[in-house]
């Protein structure tokens, strides 16, 4: 958001910012979901509760936009090469070993806990709430799924996905089962999981 | 559970349960989970509420049972052929059109209003909350995708899936697309997309 004020008022602004957002996702991890509360970011983050009320209207509300800063922080601590990023997921030209790259660190970041406890709570408020789960699937997940869709139609340009696959579905195939073991515990979530999902996305579960 | 009272009073408790059961779907449509509660389920059902406490520990789990006795309802209602029962998925010996079947009959079930709204609530509090959520898992999705490895496993037998295909990772590939889609609406949820889904998984997204 635009913000009419003087650098060091701003300089203030973003440390209370870094600040709330480190609160957030420590209490949500300590404590869990349910018992974070906007007042106990507040003092945890040594700001008055009025400083999270100016910005963010629930506690869910800060926790998106922590949870993405902390996407952003780990995408410019890894280089600008980190698939997270807006650039998208790596084109090696091989689509095969590209999506197994990507599902595996995705695997990684689904069992990291400091990713896990937000996301999980995000996820649920997300279901509960549906007004919050569409900003959240919005500003999210589409963006996620968005980068498969823009890999596999550069792998149908090279020819390694045949022309008539619709993207939209075929992005599908690979990322919700990913979901569906992480939230509901469906089966072992590891790289072995991760490898067979994109081989038999790939080649069929028919023989050839 | 075994009761040991006598006839017509089992008679009275399974027409309190029926009650009870009927009033718990018809409040969380009508008003949503959150507001649904378990004083609100015994006044429409006409019980005291002592009659719920005795029988189940909270509102979820008062919702589940309801939601596996709809299920069981259907199932009765649509015949003993009905895929949902522990027949399992029908076998015609043409996996491709079995599969889509049951994915189109799943398809229309998640858009039916008597389902949506109770499934829905449950998957939340199941997310929410773990210890639900595991239960939640173990009693209604297990077994249904228990189903679908049981009839993948027909069809490797059958020779129309390949031998090494794990069917607990291929399983997955068209129940969790259709949860993803149902859950946090990431795109149009319609018979032609469970035919894509089937379609792309037995034949690969990869020219043949």
């Amino acid at each position: 958001m635009a913000q009419k004020t003087a650098p060091d008022s701003n300089r203030r602004s973003e440390r209370s910012r870094r600040a709330i957002y480190d609160a957030a996702l420590a209490l949500v991890g300590e404590i869990g979901y349910p018992k974070t509360t906007i007042e106990g970011i507040a003092a945890r983050a040594g700001v008055g509760k009025q400083t999270i009320y100016r910005w963010w209207s629930s506690k869910a509300e800060v926790l998106m936009e922590a949870f993405i800063d902390l996407g952003v922080q780990a995408a410019e601590a890894a280089g600008a090469g980190d698939w997270a990023e807006a650039d998208g997921i790596p084109d090696t030209g091989d689509i095969e070993a590209d999506l197994k790259a990507v599902l595996r660190a995705t695997v990684d970041e689904l069992l990291d806990p400091r990713y896990d406890a937000p996301a999980r709570a995000l996820a649920a408020e997300g279901v509960a709430n549906p007004a919050f789960g569409a900003e959240f699937v919005g500003r999210l997940l589409m963006p996620a799924l968005e980068l498969y869709v823009r890999r596999l139609r550069a792998a149908q340009d090279a020819g390694q996905i045949r022309a008539d696959v619709d993207p939209y579905i075929a992005r599908d195939l690979f990322s919700a089962p990913l979901a569906q073991r992480w939230l509901q515990g469906t089966g072992p979530l590891d790289h072995a999981y991760a490898d067979a999902l994109v081989e038999y996305a790939l080649y069929g579960l028919s023989p050839r």
